[in-house]
């Protein structure tokens, strides 16, 4: 059946049990579905809130080149992570979401469940304890589209901006880099997901699910960090943002980088790849780029992988790698 | 030039000048467009949210049957109504907006431009004087779609549900119903939007920049409304929402509706149309349905329009007109 075979009513219908989190995941939703919009808490007085689409063919394909078929619940878990991620990335922990679907009338009704079920899984799975769907809206398009608002607290904390790293302070990393793109990779390629080892699935499985590490973002809050940022587009291009941001360089150290590029090896012997790209330019696994202070602990889950310099005379904020300048070649890497 | 030309943040740069408010817009956005989430104040401890989908060809024709081309600033001033209109359902008012744009590459930058102007003119000159725009997303996709995220406050108060009518409330209606539906047809007939008078243009331009009155829904919480919603699918079909979470009957007095269609006459005329359809199945005025308790003077901008009365024995909630059951043809109009 496909949903041009129901109502809206008889698609909600479907979709509510299957978004059923707990009574601890409600906590925060004073008002749930069924009127004209939700009431959620925002115990401190004030609440953070981000938005995220992911378009058919744009953000994912039904069907990839290697004949892996995206399912319903990867669409659903990575509009969770995705949108958790920019609440953790401020230091905060999500309280509720609200998502609105645009699905084409040949949309099987299964596929929609299976995204409820997956967003419910990825909301639960990745630690988000105190979020649930507080609403939502159905629409029809010729594409399937999921956007998603997330709304999150600081619990009575300042949050972390981009903007805050100081000469000094300690680059960190939480989560992982490179993963996503590496299995993005194995997606496009002509190797057929039944051939690949554990290792390689578990890579393409990390392009469709995402891990952003939520329980980073609020210690690295309580923990002191300067800055923070999601890498949602890649070490480099979103560390250029927070370097800008915070007009100072991130000098990145070479072996720690390599050491994050050995986990990718799986996928990048099968493909004859520089792994060392899908490390400097790969998006998507939502892992956390944050400065702090020198001479403190850096926080569980956070790995110090540089560190933050004023930038010279005459020279712009940017990045780094063993203090030569990533965009002219410095690291051999980058210049592929 | 088309959006394909110019890179996010060159598209970003172009749009957020043109989401400048004022200072007192901003009052409640304390942190905004840049980092990974924004951050809004929540006074009460409570945040009013809804989300809403407004997809090309769904929800709007780039190009009309009677010629007319929807404008950027039509999309952008709609989708900021149809939002800001949920907030005022629940007699709250808006605080923020987060906007999530899909655009196909081949959409001219000046039409992004004026969605961005429509956004700012409807959140000004609907009244929503303390929302502004706190953040947003930029996307590709085959079709255009604009998600927005609404955010507001209920200032302390109580939010005005729609299970809460009783029998004995009177009936009453803020805005008007059946101008957007009559606006369509115009839309969808042959007539040149040149031809028309400007009676019938008005109603054609209340199709694609509604008009919700947001006074009014905050005027209602505090004015006693035991139940209220936002009529965006008609008036039968939003009614028996209410009628259903109250558990009563919404009665109609027939010559309030005559009157209602009244308006409609200069297209019903020149269309040769029932406009009594329109007043009863036409949405997107975004009116407010709200039931208040006997004996109080309801609040400026409602009107009585009925009355709301326990089922009888056997007999199911939902809307009558005049006493009769008007699912049952009892009211003629309805039966065509």
């Amino acid at each position: 059946m496909t949903v041009s075979g129901l109502s809206e009513s008889g698609l909600l219908d479907r979709i509510f049990p299957r978004l059923a989190l707990g009574s601890r995941h409600g906590a925060a939703t004073l008002l749930g579905p069924g009127d004209d919009a939700a009431i959620v808490a925002a115990p401190d007085g004030r609440t953070v809130i981000s938005i995220d689409t992911q378009v058919q063919d744009q953000d994912f394909r039904l069907e990839w080149p290697n004949g892996y078929r995206t399912t319903g619940f990867d669409v659903g878990w990575k509009a969770a992570a995705q949108n958790l991620s920019d609440i953790n990335a401020m230091g905060a922990t999500a309280t509720s979401m609200v998502v609105s679907l645009t699905l084409p009338p040949d949309t099987p009704v299964s596929w929609v469940e299976d995204l409820a079920d997956g967003l419910t899984a990825g909301i639960r799975n990745l630690g988000a304890q105190d979020c649930s769907v507080a609403g939502g809206d159905l629409g029809r398009g010729r594409e399937i589209s999921v956007s998603v608002a997330v709304l999150g607290t600081l619990s009575g904390g300042t949050a972390v901006l981009r903007s805050g790293a100081r000469p000094g302070d300690v680059l960190a990393l939480a989560g992982t880099v490179g993963r996503a793109a590496a299995g993005l990779a194995l997606l496009e390629s002509a190797t057929g997901p039944d051939t690949l080892t554990p290792e390689q699935r578990n890579l393409m499985t990390l392009q469709c699910r995402p891990l952003p590490p939520l329980a980073a973002g609020p210690l690295a809050r309580t923990g002191g960090a300067t800055a923070m940022l999601d890498i949602s587009d890649g070490l480099l291009r979103d560390g250029t943002r927070l370097a800008r941001a915070s007009n100072v360089i991130l000098d990145f150290d070479p072996q720690e980088l390599v050491r994050l590029a050995a986990g990718l090896e799986p996928a990048s012997t099968l493909l004859k790849t520089d792994p060392m790209r899908w490390v400097l330019a790969g998006g998507e696994d939502h892992g956390l780029l944050a400065t702090f202070p020198p001479g403190i602990q850096v926080p569980a889950g956070f790995t110090a992988i540089g560190s933050v310099q004023a930038p010279g005379h005459n020279e712009s904020p940017g990045i780094k790698i063993a203090g030569q300048a990533a965009d002219t070649g410095g690291w051999d890497h980058f210049a592929h």
